[in-house]
């Protein structure tokens, strides 16, 4: 490893061009380049090298005296992180919300980062700050379709926030229930509210035991982490059973009332629009008035189905999603934009106001710095990233994204329905499928067995799926995840699942039928197989 | 603006290479660079441009319906955003945190953004997880200097965390605040702890009326919101006065018991390393006995100065820091990552396990995937910036940085000293230092003044620092920030300073003389002015 000299003559050349010559940092970017596209190119998702491996070569825990040579630093980082990272761009790498990127966020990322404006205020941030806002307007429009009174009047207002943009949909959530909380317990003649009296004076104030969170089992953890950190406590995160992957209406209004009626306040009932485990859509539009029924908030978790509103064929399947009072949508997830782009969005614009924070030296009172409402602090300029893939896709090309995702997942079930060893355990409503490898014989043994049988089997089936999606992977050619879940053949005792999510818009029919081949191929080969195809 | 084909055809191909051929990725990346470079070089901070100006630009709140071309779009983007940025990275932007960024971190960003690798798991980062702790491990190194077979045992361990990467300080703040309530309020018998049962609960269990967090005035504010998220209401947040910057340990050992003894218990003392404002550091090793003494967490926020400890120099300033329970660090601020790399740090690798969340699609038990222990979910591989820059620079070009940034700090105090018309407020611990313009009669005056005329004069003057840091942040070429502070000459009132942070390496004593030279020449121009030197 080349030691780099340590001056600060060197350093101060460090911040303006490379160490040798004006060409150098030229010559590395294209070295890196070529080698990130070579990598990404390939249809590999990743070595077989072990975690373990890896892991000697990040062991050093101390931060080493002298400085090195970028050049031969980017040699290492090639060497050791990158041909060991997961290709999230491969075709066959359908198992997790991350894909492929659209080519030109790559260029726009050096802009970002070469500006690195910080969006907590304007005065580091500028033009970015209403280039956030008018980000936040489109998407609200997108959802909410206000008049254009509506965001003359609110979209750059000091006042108000359309929405706050963060990290991440688990940040989004939380700053969603954040807002509900601090409304629900807000100030009153006597009480200074929870902001800033906190919860156990609020509830005392109010008179109640306890706060609920009411969603589905197949609501995101997130909600769980965020019940945690808000104080209100995860046995009060109402998970409701959902054998048939939605949250039932009749279900939440009577958990709602039991609720209510035993001493508690149900702050908000969570509808998830595409959940992460099997994409189904929860009756957002009943959802709404079971909320306004029990008076609570409604926030709609649509991190990953929320770009489904782009599509004038598919929206209808978010009916509803207009009359919640927060959303959460992931613009790094069906909208194709780098990792790092959550947004919570919030039906009145006051609303925000609940969580305002001020401080002398930024975000002071009637200033237009974003940072006065969100969760974070220092953000980034990640909204330009969403900004430009809402111009260079428009509507039309985030719509075309999303029918053919859906389009194919329908035919990936088919693929699976047509396939003797294959079980379909849900069908999907967006491009999330889950399925099960089961040998055609099994499949009929099932349906005539007793529990005790059922179970005996199913067993025996989740430790194949379990074994078949692991050594998948660490074949390295493919990826496809697995969870557990209940269904509707199975509705007593959760089941183990291969589970698909279709983002890449490279992934072909081809590159699917690969994929059950590969499976079946291993599956024939462990013990389970075996196990149950003598087992007759 | 061009309109780009809607075709799928045409969308495929933006996933792949660009619209015409092989070369336009690369022109009008060459094209971004070029111009981001041009603009960076100047010596501007910003245009003169109106922000309500800007906003016109940024005012449609429709999703465009059709797509545009990535090369026509990139050029919009150039006329309505980049020229009206803010030049973090001119020498004479030197108001706030931000600051240039070393050039290898363009390249590195294209490969950050290129991989678009998820951290909440190994599934979607494999090589980028051990990379990640290695990264929490060095800096854990920094601060607490454990032997080898202490980070041999926890760097890698799946049951432990050294840390938590997130997004920003603010983040790293509430979780380490996070883990120090739901540590304070855990399981215990006939209690399942606050995580599950949430906050009411276990101040009943606990027999206690509230929980406190205690820092001085100059404390961040996230510290507010952090309270605030976490239920415990920010009257809880303890703020003493502290007229010298820094929050006496008696002051603090004193109000701590009082609280205490009113049926309270004081969670966590908030030491400040670096405070935002000035960059004052509190007593960190007085503090750790007074938290030791009232039996609470500390935490030590270190966002700003925690990398002083690069410095052989200057590190014996945050004595005391290895005794914290928890540590904020930003590599975004005196690290010069860019935005969006921030750090909790625990000294004990058990107690991130207080937020310890599981999923059954991830997250399982015993894995190692990242997003168990963190607030936020997905994540991008910033890590990597950190990691480059501690090999780029190694510790030894980390000091040469750190030293020369507070050595400029002293020599910019002279300056300010020397000059008959500004007066130092605050002298730099580290780089920051605030101070006022004050025309030198009146300095003489305040020296002699009755309460009653200092207070008047300080009015005055505050307006007039207002007026000169809109004036001068308005002109676009140099841009000074402003705040309010107690001052050990103005104890009873706060005074509004200007306030200067020297994060630059390229920031010369040129430009210091030159900003000092405009202000001055602005201020002549004031009414206030006038005012103060027509009153003698």
């Amino acid at each position: 490893m080349g030691e780099a000299q340590v001056s600060l003559r060197h350093l101060y050349r460090v911040f303006t061009k490379p160490e040798h010559q004006d060409s150098k940092l030229a010559q590395i970017e294209q070295h890196l380049s070529d080698n990130i596209l070579d990598f990404l190119s390939q249809h590999v998702v990743t070595k077989k090298t072990l975690l373990e491996e890896i892991e000697q070569d990040f062991s050093d825990s101390r931060v080493p005296e002298s400085p090195e040579f970028v050049s031969s630093h980017a040699e290492s980082l090639l060497d050791k992180l990158v041909a060991h990272s997961v290709n999230t761009y491969s075709p066959t790498f359908i198992g997790h919300m991350t894909s492929a990127l659209p080519y030109f966020h790559l260029p726009l990322s050096k802009l970002m980062v070469g500006l690195n404006q910080n969006l907590v205020k304007i005065e580091t941030s500028k033009a970015f700050t209403p280039l956030e806002r008018q980000v936040l307007g489109m998407m609200h429009h997108l959802v909410y379709n206000e008049d254009d009174i509506f965001y003359q009047r609110y979209l750059h207002s000091a006042r108000h926030a359309l929405g706050a943009f963060c990290s991440g949909g688990t940040v989004a959530n939380i700053t969603a229930l954040w807002v509900a909380r601090n409304k629900a317990l807000g100030p009153e003649k006597g009480f200074g509210g929870v902001a800033k009296e906190g919860l156990a004076s609020a509830y005392r104030h109010y008179g109640i035991n306890n706060l609920g969170v009411m969603c589905s089992k197949r609501g995101h953890y997130s909600l769980s982490k965020a019940v945690d950190a808000l104080g209100i406590g995860r046995q009060q995160l109402l998970a409701l059973p959902c054998p048939t992957q939605t949250l039932k209406p009749e279900d939440a209004l009577k958990a709602g009332k039991a609720y209510q009626e035993s001493g508690n306040r149900l702050l908000a009932i969570v509808g998830v629009g595409g959940t992460t485990e099997t994409g189904h859509i929860d009756p957002l539009d009943e959802l709404a008035d079971v909320a306004k029924e029990l008076g609570c908030w409604f926030h709609v978790d649509a991190a990953w189905g929320g770009a489904t509103l782009f599509s004038n064929k598919h929206r209808h399947k978010l009916k509803g999603i207009e009359r919640a009072d927060s959303i959460t949508i992931d613009a790094h997830k069906q909208m194709y934009v780098p990792m790092g782009a959550g947004m919570a969005l919030f039906k009145d614009p006051e609303n925000a106001n609940v969580v305002r924070h001020h401080a002398q030296y930024i975000l002071r009172e009637g200033s237009k710095d974003l940072g006065a409402t969100t969760l974070e602090g220092s953000r980034n300029g990640m909204a330009m990233m969403v900004y430009s893939s809402l111009h260079i896709f428009g509507r039309r090309g985030y719509e075309l994204l999303i029918d053919q995702s859906i389009e194919k997942a329908k035919t990936f079930a088919e693929m699976i329905n047509r396939h003797p060893d294959f079980e379909l355990i849900t069908a999907p409503t967006l491009s999330l499928l889950t399925y099960r490898i089961c040998p055609r014989d099994i499949q009929t043994q099932l349906q005539s067995a007793d529990t005790e049988k059922v179970n005996e089997l199913n067993q025996v089936l989740d430790r194949l799926v379990v074994n078949v999606q692991k050594l998948q992977r660490e074949a390295g050619k493919s990826f496809v995840s697995r969870t557990r879940l209940e269904s509707p053949d199975y509705p007593a005792n959760s089941v183990t699942v291969f589970r698909v999510v279709l983002a890449n818009p490279l992934t072909s029919r081809h590159d699917l039928q690969a994929i059950l081949a590969e499976q079946h191929t291993i599956a024939q080969k462990t013990q389970e197989w075996q196990h149950l195809n003598s087992s007759e």
